[in-house]
């Protein structure tokens, strides 16, 4: 099966039909890695470029690579590149394209994986790019939804706790947003709410949304999704500290509620330890989607 | 072959009997490095996660893995973590799991192996957690011992210069405390004598030691296992630089001496670069040691 | 084919004889690349360590070796070595030697690849040292210029626009004044000019050369090789900023010439972004030649 696209860098790109079709190859994916690692890729280079700090999307991707029998080249850190030098990010592609048959870039600046894709000979995954976008982040987050209600329509989704920084929530919010019935909360204090383009792009897609600074009310979704603080997007440090304590999800609050936890991770503080053994608790097995997903969008793409 | 333990986290996991199977593994894993690399880990992804700097126990444990043709996936220093944003470990942990089927991690944190180790629901390997232990490297100290000697008993075993600080001697004298007829000589300043803990297994387990201010007594045992001091431990950096220019080992030290010079590396200046050219220095032959050691290690646990 | 030397450190070892072979394995890597990946190395395991910001070497050296099926370790910028700790350069390689079948080094110290090769076990590539040596850019820049001409003989290669610096247009030129008919002018200011030794080097290979601080000048040659001025080389910051606006190419002085225009890269402001669509643009082409220059140097060392 192939894509519609040559690059993915928006989380836009994940139409219904194309998330259908990357489900259906993620799932054979699974199936693969049980049985231990294929060859599909065993003629490809892939390029992993990570110039921010990534733990979960970088290690997920370098498995997807290995589990598919890829050659993989890695530059980590912002040592591992010439963007210390000043070299701008369309003669990195430029130069990269050359040396590997797909490129996958994390990098610090939002926009940049428009710049990259505008120049890159060869297919370009966008592995985010600073609070814009992230779309295999979106990708493994409907996955996780897909694979534990069996639907993406019909959904209350309470997404916490900074809806204004989250570019996990933004991309997932837009994509949810095309399936039918779909009802949102946005749980926040005040000076992080949703932003209004967001909320513009639901009003147009005749989306049910809300918004608290409640997060009590979260419970009562069929889904909560939570995320941390963004705490090195923060002018103000002592904002941040403030409210790090008042948006914690304790145990307590979950007693009888049928509410999924989900989180794109790290998770800090704003999940109690005690959750992660309730059976709402799903964000490690989210976590653990990320390898299949990557192994699709690298196997239709390269 | 199979270990008797699914996590290795301390040098105490190192009972005579498992020694003997990891012995004869690497054996095995020299023949066939000579002959290039094999696919024992072919089906296998196995991750490394190096938090700390490192130099020859992460390039030997990636060695491993490429000679055993496994999948590998690679964080290297603490951009490579979501340490920065402040995961636990437990958390790092959890989510590796999901993407590998062994995990080797080198953390700064006394204890953090421990704690991954709890959690991990994959064989976990400790390649080193702050002062606390390094089983690994006793095990390749051992195996030196025994390719030279033909034993792990009835050995006088000189540690020097810095029994307070340094895991690699911990380990290596604990192991050795279980085997017949050793004996030990601490050699250091009096700050850093090995630890009243320490000393207190070892008068338990019967073994014979002495302790001594005095470099030149360690030319009079079997093997003198000399490890820098570690500067980073020190509070005060002036008694570092009082002591590295007193304790160390000179070519003519070594005259007419048959003592086994050996270090964990890396060399500073504990010992003259003349001695690498005397029989008597085994550190490089022990460095080298870390492929079969590791080798036999992630193809018996993974 | 194999090469008349174990270690590769100096652009020196360059001969006609041994370029003649290179490229006539270079060209075969070519027709492999574009079929996938092959197996040359796939008994071996090459050691890549850059211990200084390298992008491209870094990936290209990386794509080679993925591009030959062979074993990879790397250790990646500072944090990924014992340098830190103090360890020696010699001590560093000895232990490396025992962990693979080939070693690629990056290292910030000019001088610092005789030392390794001095020690080294097995075969030894510099992939730069300091501002000394960079013996495969040499070979990559020639095989771009074998392609395009056809030829490395009868050519006239301007160099801007820092021939002081630049070990690059120094390894270059040092290879090309073996042919017969080369002429090179030299571009840059007055504090900038090549060293006397350079110059000393040409005239006793009786190789034409002039030196002028006008850029222009350079796009009647045959071959324009721009570098950028390498900032972190300066002690005066406020000459570097003088300088980098003076010595920029664009596209206006392009306007009804031949000239092929080649950079190292990165480049940073020297030239103008309206150059890259023009014919004579080489830089992305060259930076592409050095996968199959790289592939071709470790399949006939290693």
């Amino acid at each position: 099966m192939s894509l519609p696209f040559k690059h993915l860098t928006s989380a836009k790109q994940l139409t219904p039909e194309v998330i259908e079709s990357i489900f259906a190859t993620a799932e054979e994916m699974e199936m693969l890695s049980e049985s231990g690692r294929g060859d599909t890729l065993k003629n490809k280079v892939i390029a992993l470029l990570f110039y921010e700090p990534s733990s979960r999307t970088m290690l997920s991707f370098q498995s997807a690579v290995q589990r598919l029998g890829g050659g993989m080249i890695l530059a980590q850190g912002r040592e591992g590149s010439s963007l210390l030098k000043g070299e701008s990010i369309e003669d990195t592609i430029q130069m990269v394209s050359g040396y590997s048959d797909l490129i996958v870039m994390r990098h610090p600046e939002g926009g940049a994986a428009e710049k990259a894709a505008s120049v890159s000979s060869v297919p370009f995954v966008n592995a985010g790019d600073g609070g814009n976008e992230h779309p295999t982040q979106a990708a493994l987050d409907l996955y996780t939804l897909k694979k534990e209600f069996g639907r993406l329509d019909n959904l209350h989704i309470a997404f916490g706790c900074d809806p204004l920084h989250s570019r996990t929530i933004r991309s997932l919010a837009t994509v949810l947003s095309q399936f039918e019935g779909n009802k949102f909360t946005f749980i926040g204090p005040e000076s992080l709410k949703a932003s209004e383009d967001l909320k513009s792009l639901l009003d147009e897609s005749g989306v049910n949304f809300e918004e608290t600074d409640d997060l009590s009310k979260g419970v009562e979704a069929d889904i909560l999704y939570m995320n941390r603080l963004q705490e090195e997007r923060f002018v103000d440090h002592s904002e941040f500290e403030k409210y790090r304590k008042l948006f914690v999800l304790t145990a307590d609050m979950l007693q009888d509620k049928n509410v999924l936890i989900m989180n794109p991770l790290p998770r800090i503080d704003e999940i109690e330890i005690a959750v992660d053994s309730l059976p709402n608790a799903a964000y490690f097995k989210q976590a653990r989607n990320g390898v299949p997903i990557r192994m699709a969008l690298l196997s239709m793409m390269a």
